[in-house]
């Protein structure tokens, strides 16, 4: 990696920033046809006015595009800060050698067919980063497109993108394993008015990875929201520090992770490695950090321009205020925000005295149609609401879901000073087609956000919710009292009684049980902790007890218990470890309480619905571990049975035991590492609230051997 | 109502068809300020090319837009076919009363603040409706946006949106409760290529309504799709009829109907009559017609255009095959389907074998990243994979999610005719902004549809996969076998035991009980009936018996029956009946059924998740009543713990009992029509396959006054 000193002494390697904004750039297969990919990549250098000295590469041209042309990069008058090289494969090894020999700082290799391609582009590939390596020249890609630096006019690529005209420079930061989305999105959000910072295309990683460039952007005065298209992370811890360091420095991380579909498939198995799928642990870290994963790469772009171009939504679980001139408009939008987690504001008083100010009594409520209005819409009573909504404790965010009517224009431009002066987000949606276009370029002249679509609006609005969720570094978790060491135990799939030794050791309450041989036993043990119990077989290798019928609940006397102990026996094999009689917990709810060890992430820990539908409805939080009590209970109300635990009908439940429980088991992983695989505890069952919560059962798998 | 003999007779009331598409139109308040209502509509009447005689009203001017004006409709030279009124509330009567002097066919009154603004506005609509009624004259509106008629060129309207130019007549027939809303909806669509036939924004609906324009699109030979915005009908049962009609006649219908999110609050209150809001009836009896009831208006639109210009999708549940050159775009769009309710197809051998040909093996997978074919991105092998994937059984449809690259509009230029060829649809997503506009050209240039968003792309997808579903018309449901004469029972709430002999008299099995006034009594229930068995104290006057501690469940001997006896007997009020002893019914898993009456479409059953969860969940299908045992099964089928039922662990239940319950219940509700308030069977529980369901609780309401 870098260090300071070596840059002072040698400008080698060349800093990202230098990368970034090179002061020469070399085009390797510069060409006049901007039919052909060097032809493009200098076109659009000199299109959108790069400032730094452009040295076109081609050995059968004296000039390109007027500029003097050189045979060979290693010809140039200078050593070029960057490389461009869009040549075909087969002569990438040769020019990149000729690079390096020119001392180049940096290669951007647009080439494809390289390790993406198969095992012999893997070994080209693998030639080329020796050869940079052994120069001391940084790598970009290969199969990329390349860099888009707005700020500095440094558009360094192929993309068809830089077609458009006049890509200002903004605050936008973007990192893309996908350059043709990435370019995708820039014209769209240019569409939108979107302005970026620094876009780059990392393509295969060769040397520079995605983690490099987003550790940049955190530090980047440039820029200020962060917008990433990840495919699979290089350094997965490197990653969530870097997630970390944006929200220290405020930069709000939007991202679009491809795998979800996967994810969602694990999910729908039937043991917590699977519920642990890789996406599910990536979303939960990133949620951690205060990121926002989002599924749509279009609503990503809108999200980040949002952020830096609305005034900043206020706090989490705010309501929306919708007002336009149609109630079908209005009404049409309201109803769609349950289905995107959002919810109408619940209006204050003094909201409603200015709104009787401009429509009758039977007309105030949300959403607000302005046609109501006693005079007919009027932008002066537009005014006068919006900033009453501005001032609305319980409002998050005005929205404008215009719809065709006269001076559409002139009603958009009032709304841009109404939001910045009210200091809330607006959201203005102009839905109608080529009508619409007046007002779009009234909000792109006020530099203000708008929207072609409510469903963009509201994923946008979803976003920035639960960025302001994750806006606050939360306070360091503390080690709960009473934890003992883990006891010694075996490697690999644990017996009930080692799993809940496991899980006591860190405070967490288990049924009381014995283990028995014989029918007496069983008996004698059954006084001992009181009827009703349960009787259990035991065998290291039967995963689902139940559904091996070993398993045989409430039983409330001594011939019940016998006769359960008779037919429980009969079915073990001869692997078996013999019986447990344990006491019969009873309690208002149940929840599924899990912890495992993700191979990228580490320790983590997930709570869902208890029993057999947990695996149906995927009703599942899951969160890097540890966690504290509090982070636990905000865990558990944010699952779909939250109202059933909190008593929606019957007793509450004492959800603040099982958040106890949760961060005990968190913090039992953390310590255990990567010698977890997994354990879950299935049911916890929660009593009457103040009257805590006991694991029931409790499965774990422990690595084989402890790495030393 | 009109009819044929008056029509031909006196040419009065005026047909729709002639409303629509008038021979004369008379503009009431004519204008050449296109700044003024009246001066919009003329001047777009005028732009649109209407091919009829314009007859401008207006006192003060002898010619408007060089066409001679006359002072009052009553001055015209002929009976206007229709009159266009745009002028103030104050100035309405009047002009009505001189359109009916005239012998105006039908007026479209734009002019709002009728009804829609308060007492006085809906006396003076009452008064211009009993003017219009006098002459035998229709009336469109008030507080409507009037009418366009691409297919006749009659724009009769004063909105914005008929600024767009070149409205090509098509397909799409709408009718809309919001002018504003459609206005926009047209733009948007016009953006898109859509191309409509006749759309009516029907305001107040004063006269004509929403259901009398959806019969005329019903039978009208120019509208081939129809999409409706609903805010409340007038005629649910007529409404219903004309979903039928439009699937006789091959119409997809596509609905947003607002209150959506009412109906979602409601959903989560915690009995029967709640479940079944308003809006959830409306849905069902939608899905049961085959209409399709989306949430978002500019998705309705794209659906409705889809329709009509792709191929028709093949068959409700098939895959997705997402084709296009960047591994970004793919994937993304992949990960998006599940969210949808749509999946990625199961690729054929035979479409492996052709994809081999173009792209290494270890790449061939859906989606499909043209970007790894063996030579790059290709059109020939782009369309030569498409054709496969045409050919694929498993395949719904090809989606081609475009980035930036080379030559967009050409290789956009490449698919309609694979699409047409192959006889499946194509979704092509541009999502780029300005430099994806040459492909947009091109789509509309092979008027094929093209969508910017992915996410538009998948709610059309969605929605015709919803609409295949629906398309053929069920068989008509035969009442069961075993089905009595239900027994003569009181109105008000029924006690569990009158409401279990509602439900046995359908044939539905019900637990075993005996009514008991003393322990002894119980005692001797039990023994009739069998250890274990419930006890559960009998009061009209409590709804949910297991929250008042009446209930107590699996007693397995005298003592404990005879304590629990002595317990629920000392909670029972003074208005108690006793109490029942009961069969202790257990099972593999448990339903919830029930019926009720829905004020707007008559009787109504549903089925959802047993237990506490129903409510949480909100995981229940609803359907007019009757429904036969197949439709009650693909009702169970489609909930979510339907693999729970199918024995995801554990036995399966007894669907098939639990449908012909539902079907039998069903039956019930539909013969006793508005005497059913509301009956719930919760639990119903499910047996091993093959063994049956048993109803354990009933709960019922009869009305209290039977209609003679």
């Amino acid at each position: 990696m870098e260090t300071g000193v070596e840059e002072a002494e040698t400008g080698r390697p060349l800093p990202i920033a230098r990368i970034i904004a090179p002061r020469s750039v070399a085009v390797v297969g510069a060409s006049d046809d901007v039919g052909k990919f060097g032809g493009r990549v200098i076109h659009y250098l000199l299109k959108h006015g790069f400032p730094g000295r452009i040295l076109p590469i081609n050995p059968n041209r004296a000039t390109i595009r007027g500029l003097p042309a050189f045979p060979r990069a290693s010809a140039a008058p200078e050593p070029p800060d960057v490389a461009i090289l869009a040549v075909p494969a087969s002569a990438l090894e040769a020019q990149v050698a000729d690079c390096a020999a020119a001392g180049v700082g940096a290669c951007i290799v647009i080439t494809g067919k390289l390790a993406e391609a198969g095992p012999a582009g893997a070994a080209l590939q693998e030639r080329v980063l020796a050869i940079a390596r052994g120069a001391r020249m940084r790598l970009v890609g290969p199969n990329c497109l390349g860099i888009f630096n707005p700020v500095d006019r440094a558009m360094l690529s192929s993309s068809l993108a830089l077609e458009e005209d006049d890509y200002r420079p903004g605050g936008i930061g973007m990192v893309s394993q996908s350059g043709a989305l990435m370019g995708t999105l820039l014209s769209f959000g240019h569409h939108h008015g979107a302005r970026f910072s620094r876009c780059v295309s990392v393509g295969n990683q060769a040397d520079l990875a995605l983690e490099d460039f987003l550790d940049f952007l955190v530090t980047d005065d440039a820029t200020r929201a962060i917008a990433l298209y990840i495919e699979g992370l290089r350094d997965p811890r490197r990653f969530r520090a870097l997630l970390g360091g944006a929200r220290a420095a405020g930069k709000l991380v939007f991202i679009v992770k491809a795998g979800r579909s996967e994810a969602g498939a694990a999910a729908a198995r039937s043991h917590t490695a699977s519920l642990a799928g890789a996406f599910a642990a990536f979303e939960a870290v990133c949620r951690a950090e205060g990121a926002v994963v989002m599924q749509d790469p279009q609503a990503m772009v809108l999200a980040a321009d949002a952020a830096l171009r609305l005034p900043p939504w206020p706090a989490a679980g705010l309501g929306l205020a919708p007002i336009a001139s149609s109630g079908g408009s209005t009404v049409t939008f309201a109803d769609m925000l349950p289905g995107h987690g959002l919810r109408l504001a619940r209006m204050a008083d003094a909201t409603r005295a200015v709104l009787a100010r401009w429509m009758p009594e039977s007309h105030i409520h949300l959403p607000v149609d302005t046609g109501s209005f006693h005079e007919g819409t009027s932008g002066d009573g537009l005014a006068e609401c919006i900033r009453a909504f501005m001032a609305d404790p319980d409002v998050g965010a005005v929205a404008v879901p215009m719809t065709t009517q006269p001076d559409m224009a002139g009603r958009a431009a009032l709304l841009p000073p109404l939001a910045r002066a009210g200091g809330k987000p607006l959201f203005y949606v102009m839905s109608a087609g080529k009508v619409g276009d007046a007002s779009r370029v009234a909000m792109r002249a006020a530099d203000f956000p708008f929207f072609d679509r409510v469903s963009d609006a509201l994923a946008v609005m979803r976003a920035l919710d639960e960025a302001a969720a994750g806006r606050a570094v939360p306070p360091a978790p503390e080690r709960p009292a009473g934890m003992a060491p883990a006891p010694a135990l075996p490697g690999g799939a644990l017996t009930e009684g080692e799993a809940k030794r496991l899980v006591a050791s860190c405070g967490i309450a288990t049924t009381r049980e014995t283990a028995v041989q014989s029918a007496e036993e069983a008996v004698a043990a059954a006084e001992a902790i009181g009827y009703p119990v349960v009787l259990k077989g035991v065998s290291r290798a039967v995963v689902h007890k139940s559904d091996a019928g070993l398993v045989r609940l409430d039983l409330r006397d001594d011939a019940a218990l016998r006769a359960a102990f008779a037919e429980v026996s009969s079915r073990l094999g001869p692997d078996a470890e013999g019986c447990v009689v344990q006491e019969m917990a009873r309690g208002e709810a149940e929840l599924f309480l899990g912890a495992i060890h993700d191979p990228q992430f580490g320790p983590m820990v997930l709570v869902g619905a208890g029993g057999i539908l947990v695996e149906v409805l995927q009703d599942v939080c899951m969160a890097p571990a540890p966690v504290s009590a509090e982070q636990a209970r905000a865990m558990i109300e944010g699952l779909r049975v939250a109202p059933v635990l909190a008593g929606l009908r019957g007793r509450p439940a004492d959800t603040g035991a099982a958040a106890d429980t949760l961060s005990r088991l968190s913090w039992l992983a953390a310590e255990l590492g990567p010698r977890l695989v997994e354990l879950d505890i299935n049911p916890l069952i929660l009593r009457a609230a103040g009257q805590g919560a006991i694991a029931v059962d409790a499965r774990a798998t422990l690595a084989k051997e402890e790495t030393p």
